[in-house]
C-alpha cells in the first residue's frame, strides 16, 4: 500500500469538551476504580446494578419489542403516547395540569438537564446551581459556557436552601435557579413550605425554577415528596425526571423535561421554541422504551416502590449508625432519599491524608472501596458513599471504611470517635 | 396564589439551535405531512415502520431486558461487550483489524455523525460534504459552526465522487472528507477501485475520510458493498454505522463510530481523546440494547438480509420503471441500495409549479403523498421518494405521483414522456 512515507496530516482533535469532561462524575469514579486491585477483595460498590427492577417495566418493554411498537423514529420532541403518559403521571400531584405538548422526552434525566442548560445558555446569562450539587449540571454549563453562581444550604435547618445566598447571587442576567429535590448528594427532601418559599423568592427575583426530581421515588424519611410544580401558579417551573432511579433502569435512557407554564411565559420568552429546536438537532431516547412508558408509569404497583424504599431505609439507618463510630467522619444529615450517605471528612484528624481526593484514592488503593470525593460535587472535604447494596456487602464496605479511618487517624486515647466528630 | 400582578420575567430562550434545526429532515417532512388531509386518502408513505424486523435482534433485546443485562449505566464510550462485537463484525471485511478500544458506541448513526463533526469542529477548520448529502451532516456542522465545502458527483460515471471537485475545495485547513456509501439520497454504491482512488487522494491532501455506512445492509445492485476502511493503510478512516437500517430498528438508537488508525495518527492528533471527551459529556445509547449487540451482530442469519434486499430490489425495479412514464421527472440512477428513488424535476415542463418545494407542497396537499424536496439534501429541483412499502401501497403512491404530474404539466401532444425526460 501507499504507507511508505510519513504524512503530515492536517487534522487534529477539538478540545471543546476537554474541560467539561474532566468535571464528569465518571472522570472521578473511573480514576478510583482503576486504583482498585482486581485480584484483591471484591471491589465495592459492585459495578453491576443489583437492585430489583420493576417487572411491570420489563414486561412493557418486552411487549414493545415483540409487537414492533418502537422500531421507527419517534418525533424529535418524543412519542405522543409517552408525552401524554408523563403529563398524566405528573398531573396526579398538580393543581395546574400539564398537556402532552408541555412534555419533551429525553435520553434519561441527563439529557433533560442538558436541555435545560441549552435553552438558557445565552451570552451574559447566568444560572444558580446548588453547592454541593450533581456534577452533570456543572458538566453541561461548563460546556455551554453558561455562567454559574452557587447557592448554599442551611445545615441547621435540615439543609434547606439558604435563600439569602440565593438573593445575594442574583442579578438582572440571572435566568434560573436549579434545585435538586430529593437532593443528590445530601439526601434530604424539601418540605412543601420550603418549596413555596423558593417559588415566591424566584417570582420576586423574576427567575424560573428548574427542578431535578429524578430521585422522587426513592424517599424514605419523614418528609413526603412534593413536586416543585405544585407552585407553578407562582413561578414558571421546569421539571426534570426519568424512569432511571425509580424503576432502577438507568441503562434504559428515557426521561423527560416538562414545562409548567404560567400565563404563557414559556411561549413568549421562546423557551418552548428553544426546547423544540434543541431536541430537533440532538439525540433521541429509544422509541422502543418510549412506547412502553404509558404502561410503566400507569401500571407499576405501588408495592414495588414501597419495597424499594424499605430496602433503602434499612441501608440508610445502618450506614448512618455505623458512621457515628468511624473516626474523622461526620454525617450531619441522615439521608431520607436517594441512595447515598454524604459525610464530612475532618482532615486534620488524619495522620497522612491531605484532602478528600487523597482520602478516596488511598481508600480505593488499600481497601478496594470507592467513595466519591466532594470536589466532584463542588465542595472540598466531603465524600459520598453508596448505600445501595445488600446488607452483607454494605457491612463489608463500612467495615473497610472504619478500618481504613482508624489506621490513618490520630490516636485519640480514651476519647470516643463521637467526641472527635463533634456529634453526640 | 401570587399570580395577581404581571411579572417581567428575566429569562428568554437561546436561539443557538434555530438555524441548525431548520435544516433537519424532519423540519421538511413535518411541514409536508401537516399539509396532508387526515380525512382523505391514506397518507403516504405510511408513517409506521412496516418492514420486517430481525427476530434475532428482538429476541436478543428481550433476553437483555428479562435477564437484567442492561439496567445500569454503561461507560460513556460504550459497553465493552458491544464495542468488541462491533470491532469483530467490521473486522470480517478488513485487512487491518480494529480492537474494541477503537470503537465508540453512539445513540444511533446520527450521534456517530454528531461525534465525527464535534471532534473536528475547531476554529478555521473546514470539512467536505457531498452535494447532495444527508441533512444531519449539515445540521450538525451548522450547529457547531464547522465550515462546510461541498463536492460534486459525476453522473456519467455512476455518480462517483468528482475527485476534481474535491481537490478544488481542499486547503490547508481541511480536516476531512465525509462520504456516504451506499449513498443517501442517490442510492449508488462505490466500487472498490473508486474507494481506493478516494483513499489515495485523501492521503495526498493529508485529510481523513469519514465514511457513513449505515445503509451497507440494504444493497441490491451489481456493486457489492466494500467498506472504506479496507484502505485504512493508505489513509486514516472513521467508519459510522448502526443497526437502524440493516435490522429495521431506527427506534432502538444504537450505533457506533470506529477509528481505523494509521500509524497512531488518531492518537497523536488527539482525535481519540476528543472522541472520549465528547462522549463523556453527551447522551449514551441504551445499555439494554448495547447488551444485545453481540447477539444481534453475530447471530442474525444471512437469510434475513437477503430477504430484505430482494424486497427492496423489487420495489426499486418497479419505481424506476414507472418513473420513466411520468412527465417532468427523470431518474438518472437506478437505486442499488438504500430505500429511496432520487429524481430530477424538470420545472420548466410544469405549468404551475415554481420549484421542488412548491412541487412537494402541492403534491402533499392534493395527493396526501410526501416526497422530500432536494433542498433538504442541498440541491434544487430534485426530490426523494421512499420506496420502502408493500407493492400495493407503492403502486398507489406512484399512481398518485403520475396523476399529479400529468395534471400539472404542459400538454405535450404526441411526444412520449420519455422524450420529454430526455431518457430513452
Amino acid at each position: 500500500m501507499a504507507n511508505d512515507s510519513n504524512v503530515d496530516w492536517q487534522f487534529s482533535g477539538s478540545e471543546a469538551a476537554k474541560e467539561a469532561s474532566a468535571a464528569a462524575l465518571s472522570a472521578y469514579s473511573s480514576k478510583l476504580f482503576a486504583l482498585c486491585d482486581p485480584n484483591g477483595k471484591p471491589i465495592l460498590p459492585p459495578r453491576v446494578e443489583t437492585a430489583e427492577t420493576s417487572h411491570t417495566a420489563e414486561k412493557a418493554v418486552v411487549h414493545s419489542v415483540l409487537c414492533g411498537l418502537g422500531n421507527a423514529y419517534a418525533p424529535s420532541i418524543g412519542l405522543p403516547a409517552a408525552k401524554s403518559a408523563v403529563a398524566e403521571y405528573l398531573n396526579r400531584d398538580l393543581p395546574n395540569k400539564l398537556t402532552a405538548n408541555d412534555v419533551f422526552m429525553t435520553v434519561g434525566c441527563k439529557q433533560a438537564i442538558e436541555l435545560a442548560v441549552d435553552i438558557l445558555a445565552k451570552p451574559n446569562a447566568n444560572v444558580l446551581l446548588p453547592k454541593p450539587g450533581f456534577p452533570w449540571d456543572m458538566v453541561r454549563t461548563i460546556y455551554k459556557k453558561l455562567e454559574v453562581r452557587k447557592y448554599d444550604f442551611v445545615p441547621e435547618k435540615d439543609y434547606e436552601i439558604d435563600l439569602d445566598s440565593v438573593r445575594a447571587q442574583v442579578d438582572e442576567n440571572t435566568f434560573a435557579i436549579f434545585i435538586i429535590n430529593p437532593h443528590n448528594p445530601i439526601g434530604n427532601i424539601y418540605t412543601e413550605a420550603h418549596l413555596k418559599e423558593i417559588a415566591e423568592l424566584a417570582r420576586e427575583l423574576k427567575i424560573m425554577v428548574v427542578s431535578d426530581e429524578v430521585f422522587r421515588w426513592t424517599v424514605f424519611g419523614s418528609n413526603p415528596f412534593v413536586p416543585m410544580a405544585k407552585f407553578s401558579s407562582i413561578v414558571p417551573v421546569v421539571t426534570l425526571g426519568s424512569i432511571s432511579k425509580g424503576w432502577t433502569v438507568p441503562g434504559w435512557r428515557t426521561g423527560w423535561l416538562a414545562l409548567h407554564d404560567l400565563d404563557g411565559v414559556f411561549r413568549t420568552t421562546k423557551i418552548f421554541d428553544a426546547a423544540k429546536q434543541f431536541l430537533e438537532i440532538n439525540s433521541k431516547p429509544p422509541t422502543v422504551i418510549q412506547a412502553a412508558i404509558p404502561t410503566i408509569l400507569d401500571k407499576t404497583p405501588e408495592d414495588f416502590f414501597v419495597r424499594r424504599q424499605k430496602y433503602l431505609k434499612d441501608k440508610a439507618d445502618y450506614a448512618y449508625s455505623v458512621v457515628k463510630g468511624i473516626p474523622c467522619l461526620t454525617c450531619y444529615q441522615k439521608t431520607e432519599a436517594c441512595t447515598f450517605l454524604w459525610t464530612e471528612l475532618n482532615i486534620s484528624c488524619f495522620v497522612d491524608i491531605k484532602d478528600a481526593e487523597d482520602f478516596c484514592e488511598k481508600l480505593a488503593t488499600e481497601e478496594n472501596l470507592v467513595l466519591l470525593p466532594g470536589v466532584a460535587f463542588g465542595v472540598t472535604n466531603w465524600a459520598r458513599h453508596s448505600i445501595d447494596m445488600d446488607s452483607a456487602t454494605l457491612q463489608d464496605a463500612f467495615g473497610r471504611l472504619k478500618s481504613f479511618c482508624k489506621r490513618h487517624s490520630i490516636t485519640i486515647g480514651e476519647a470516643s470517635p463521637e467526641d472527635v466528630n463533634g456529634v453526640n
